[in-house]
């Protein structure tokens, strides 16, 4: 059987990332999530098994250990990761699934499994970043300075990813994507099995 | 400006390649087409500039002692070649090529062009491709063997390209060609100029 693939996401702040997703899992609900494993506190409004799996310190060490994790990352004092065995799980199955992480964790899965593509989410042009940045309105100009530089830093780093999608409009954006996903069936590593037929391996 | 994009396409003999690459320049008729250059006589009904340069067997060797190619082959006592001036010129243009090549000459461009997309044209089974081989009816038994022999040899490099274009309907693989060809406004090489305006580079 065909594998499934993984799709690495990412974006800025200000990309509008988080809503080409949720859009994206509307027009293609056959895609699973990565559920990431984290060990900060759960906010009022958050699932357990939703968006994470909250656990303990202790278990995150013992995964770092193990090499269970297919990335991982601190964030302010609290650890961020992907377990690999529900990823390798549901793409041996035939399913595609997307891991949503920072610049650091793309390389990481990058690295780990070769065969991920990448995309990652980018604003439209350095002013639209800038508006979306400051359009929440409450927020003081060091805390707006501070996103748009993390925003620039995590920019920096999409030259290594495979695609681009540029997030102008929500709709195009995620047709962008869809359209990237529907060449997939045409890459060389999903046609092994005619390849080998055809040579009688 | 955007560079344009090299495609390399091959495909064994019984492939349908040359009637699916005829088909897409009817629907895109802007993607440039790459004439080789080659040292056997001219065949009647050839036409010097058409798909082939016809020069000289001095002429080509002092192209590979200048370096001149892009990729080159020996067969059948005679060169066949790609000059890399007309490719590069053309990219730098802004307009996309098509190079039709056998597998060495795709892995020779690969090397010294790593942005150019490979797409392979398979038969559908090897039954197929038999079928196919077999259907001119005029050949022998040994030409035949000797057909799907180098058939398979090329199959068996597939696995280098970058995407595989199975070719059971003709209308269907021209549809192939043209979505791979879609996907390439999101590669991040074609997008570094808005990475770095954004990063005010």
């Amino acid at each position: 059987m065909t594998k499934g693939r993984v799709y690495i996401i990412s974006g800025p702040s200000g990309s509008g990332k988080d809503t080409v997703m949720k859009k994206l899992f509307e027009r293609k609900p056959e895609i699973a999530f990565s559920i990431s494993s984290i060990t900060r506190p759960m906010r009022p409004g958050e699932v357990e098994g939703e968006k994470y799996n909250f656990i303990s310190r202790e278990r995150f060490e013992q995964m770092i250990q193990n090499d269970e994790l297919l990335e991982h990352n601190v964030f302010v004092g609290n650890y961020y990761g992907t377990p690999k065995a529900p990823v390798f799980n549901c793409i041996e199955s035939g399913r595609d699934m997307l891991i949503e992480v920072d610049v650091n964790g793309a390389a990481q899965i990058r690295h780990k499994l070769p065969s991920a593509i990448s995309i990652f989410v980018m604003p439209p042009s350095l002013e639209v970043l800038k508006n979306r940045l400051n359009g929440r309105g409450t927020d003081g100009a060091d805390v707006i300075e501070k996103r748009l530089n993390e925003a620039l830093r995590e920019i920096a780093s999409a030259k290594d990813y495979d695609y681009i999608v540029i997030n102008d409009n929500l709709d195009a954006a995620v047709d962008d994507f869809v359209t990237i996903m529907s060449v997939d069936r045409f890459k060389t590593d999903r046609n092994i099995e005619l390849i080998n037929n055809i040579l009688n391996k």
